[in-house]
């Protein structure tokens, strides 16, 4: 049937093709297909990040967590990709209600085609913030816990601070710039990471006091080809993740300096982790190079189209380094948690991708696109680039203080003892690995 | 060479552009480039889910086969392609002889552009159809029988019954609707897989008589980060799957629509069958909430274009459930030893996905479409919907049943007993896991 | 922002859409963002190849390696797109020097958005040629010294003979044809790698003389399914490899050509490599046939715009026996150790393809494109391949034997006899497999 239409199509253009096509509305159905396919494509891709994220924190942590995480991957996608359709997109993208929140098309009441085809590059967006917070809190977190946070991330935390920048809320007003969401997505992620690995507490012989030391214990993962196939699917929906945020949708000509800047961030990325973990260490370390190709992406994220190829390089090369001081400054001297460094590649290097927007960024493409308040001189981006970084590090941290505190409080954050190590939260599920 | 003619096409259209687009063909031209690139890269997405369910069987069944496996799923593609070149397009899509079978238009003679990019597409929908029956027949097949029913399904069965409801056949003008494929192709290879799973009998020691009883052995997959690694490859694939299938191509408004409720479908798929297992085993379990996720995509296939959002949910959440009971009813009551589940994701899924087009589907998109027997009631559609999962299956039982009794009646279709268990059909290649 | 800046862009249109249309400018527009979003998607999915190698590469050698491995993997893109940025494309794409190497646009002076866009697809393209030295040279090879001829190759290496056929130089002059890179790609990555591993002398245990017979032990590879998955996403790339190299852009009626060939071309290798080994060792082997598969692919590269479906199942077929023999004899015959192949893969069937060209290809379509040289007989045309091979051979071989003889000289090439076997370089790096 399908062929048989495609076919009539053909015979219909063949036939009545000049008047089909003499009329004003074709070329903006040109425009539209363009955004149509370039954004469900682009989101196609993003959504294949989900696949990264499983196997990144699959490779970092042990063998026996494995099917507890990627079930937690699984689900997370799944309860969010509802919660957004639900409520998500309508806190984020509804009517605003004074720059704060959005306030209508829950359920994506009256969406026609091109609120359909936003919702499907947003919602893999959300899932991707969500996704970002499990692999901080893994190898110790109930599962039931896990469904419940991911839900109101995706529904509720997320979604607000997204409107005030994405949808004309007051950050956006101020001239605040993040072009694919260091900080929408990334650090909202990262912040949020941090505050559960906290509440949550370090894994079992993770840190062991010795006198009036702690012994700081490293849990290698367990599978590293798995973790690079990971960082080589985030690195390829990436590509889907910055360039899909053009402007001008499919036919913006800037889509091929996105993807530029977004390749040459990555790389700087991954050479600087790897040459700084060298000098550290002695040797190059493959996790950390890994995560600082990750952390380059992350850095370059907010300011793929105002920072040129230069630019790139600079950012993605210190959140090369950054991501490797950062990791140890979480790990050995706040005794934070975090197996796979979340809270370092997306907390940290999203703010730092963030506040580069000032730095580098090109001012007039950032006026052009800004809002009230644009026009910013430099030392005036800067700061609204900082106070924006402020705000979402502040409602990020105060909300996901009463959504764990609360989880904490009932218990069911953290799995039993029995239940961690060696084979921890695998028998809350009876699953093989 | 490449870019130096990429620069001659760029100022030709700088300098004659006026002329070489003042032409009516030009819009057409477009159109024809929209459809173009939409469906090679759909089909480049349909391809690499040969690579999710390599994965999802490699994941799900014991170590020992996995050589066996990934080389099944290789050459049933390599072998498909060729045969669906040769023969398989032919039938389903030549000049219909009286909406039962094609007829010309084997090894694609006389193909122009638009032929060649629908072979495409159509070509890595028949290998999916053939590569589902690997599925439930692994760990005890011959390998040289592998082949030949791949070949037979991919050339004859698959594109047969695809020609009445694809090309205009006898369902079709009955007005049956199966937008991309729920019937045509995962019925199709669920009804196969049946068959085959039946005449090849279960694996060794996977039912066991135990005086008038029989116990039922569960044979655990050795590796969940790789099913769960194919389970999202699945997916991603699946925005190719259902949005190629668009009826008017690569300018069809509806791509987003088709995404959304894939996407809605998935998540509730996944979700019902982890709180189905849940409530069931006292605990969520991975592999039931993974094809949860798949039976949702197979459900939502046939009515992705013609059922809502709020449809979608509904759909993909009783699959979700089902496939949980599908699953359990084949093993433990019928003692069919499908190792992946199959004949429930793709079978029993896909024939209620074809149902739900009936039940859910807005019955004036599907008339548009329809053939001659179109603008059906909602009795009647579903009438003609459970009539056409009727036909489908029975065509595919009874030629299966020829297909593969001959196979058993030569000694091709089982491996020796000394060659399953523990080692089984790897012996046959010798090969490393 | 994003968002409302698409509802800005879609209130212009619809407000203002006759006069924003209404321009010569647009139509060229609509060219321009074809080519944009095709070769952009197309280089995503070439990059994506990255993590095919990389899987591919890991499979089929020890598991002590995978990390050493990957992480050669990650760090040679890495560079190597910093490198292809500053350097690779200005000697490859810049203003030719007798036709025989480029000399501005370093670090991509003057770019404009199509540049941008044609370096994209580029580097990743160059990234494959620096990758598949890796392969052959796996398991020995220092760390170091693997970043440094990665650099050689990309930035000056590769650029140069890419400029001879790509960018107008010498060969193109002569009418020699390469559409997607046979010979441009594949054979200056298979050629490297050959004298990689002659210089770098075989694994340890690999070559054993017994008496006056030297003994060829098998060193199998640790993990099918990985090998599997990365020959799944490399013909999964190749589809963006190929028919992104289309010379009418994103617009080109024959990318479905293009991609039906490179589909048969690959069933073919894989369907007659399985046989050749079946016959040959008495068991279809894994291995073989999955190189097939490649073997296939890299054949139709260089003819896929110019063989017709026919023409690409014999050229896929030929480099199916191919790779069999040739694998065979480097290393039975040669005694050259190449773990995964590449040498055969890349080397040997790239030169096949390259002259396939000249045997099936279609003469006008050929001098359509071609250069000053164009028009030639099929003699002529045979005659301007070999040519080509044999320069491109000549270059590589030349090049890289100084590259890596310093390389060896200096004491950067080959790991400790303490650093290989059975931990050989892991121990470089202190990294879990």
């Amino acid at each position: 049937m399908r062929k048989r239409l495609l076919l009539f199509v053909g015979l219909a253009v063949l036939l009545g093709g000049s008047q089909l096509f003499a009329q004003e509305l074709t070329l903006q159905e040109i425009k539209f297909s363009f955004d149509m396919i370039w954004l469900i494509l682009a989101a196609a891709l993003v959504f294949f990040m989900q696949a990264g994220f499983a196997m990144v924190e699959t490779g970092l942590t042990r063998a026996e967590n494995a099917s507890n995480l990627i079930m937690k991957n699984l689900m997370d996608f799944s309860v969010g990709a509802l919660a957004y359709w639900a409520v998500g997109w309508a806190l984020m993208y509804g009517s605003s209600s004074g720059g704060l929140i959005g306030t209508d098309q829950f359920f994506l009441a009256g969406a026609d085609s091109a609120m359909y085809r936003d919702w499907m590059f947003q919602v893999v967006l959300a899932a991707v913030a969500a996704t970002i917070v499990s692999g901080a809190m893994a190898e110790r977190t109930k599962f039931a816990g896990h469904l419940l946070y991911s839900l109101v991330i995706i529904a509720v935390i997320y979604p607000i601070s997204g409107h005030w920048i994405w949808n004309g809320g007051w950050l956006a007003q101020m001239g605040f710039h993040d072009f694919a969401g260091s900080t929408v997505v990334h650090s909202v992620g990262g912040w949020a990471a941090m505050v559960g690995a906290v509440l949550l507490g370090a894994r079992r012989g993770k840190y062991v006091r010795a006198g009036r030391k702690i012994a700081v214990k490293a849990i290698r993962g367990h599978n590293m080809p798995l973790a690079a196939l990971g960082v080589f699917i985030l690195w390829f929906g990436w590509y889907g993740f910055n360039a899909g945020s053009a402007f001008s949708g499919g036919t913006d000509p800037d889509i091929a300096w996105v993807a530029t800047t977004t390749t040459l961030a990555a790389g700087a990325g991954a050479i600087l982790a790897m040459f700084t973990s060298w000098i550290w260490f002695g040797k190059p370390d493959p996790s950390m190079s890994m995560n600082g190709a990750l952390a380059g992406l992350v850095g370059i994220t907010a300011g793929t189209w105002v920072i040129d190829p230069v630019g790139a390089v600079i950012v993605g090369a210190v959140a090369g380094v950054l991501v490797v001081l950062s990791v140890n400054f979480f790990d050995k001297v706040l005794h934070i948690d975090d197996p796979v460094g979340a809270i370092s590649v997306h907390g940290v290097c999203g703010a730092w991708g963030t506040l580069a927007v000032g730095i580098f960024g090109d001012l007039t493409k950032i006026a052009d696109v800004g809002g009230i308040g644009s026009g910013l001189t430099r030392a005036g981006q800067i700061g609204v680039q900082a106070l924006g970084i402020g705000a979402v590090f502040a409602w990020v941290v105060v909300t996901t203080l009463v959504l764990f505190g609360i989880l904490k409080a009932v218990g069911a954050l953290r799995v039993n003892d029995r239940e961690e190590l060696p084979d921890t939260e695998v028998s809350e599920q009876g699953a093989e690995s």
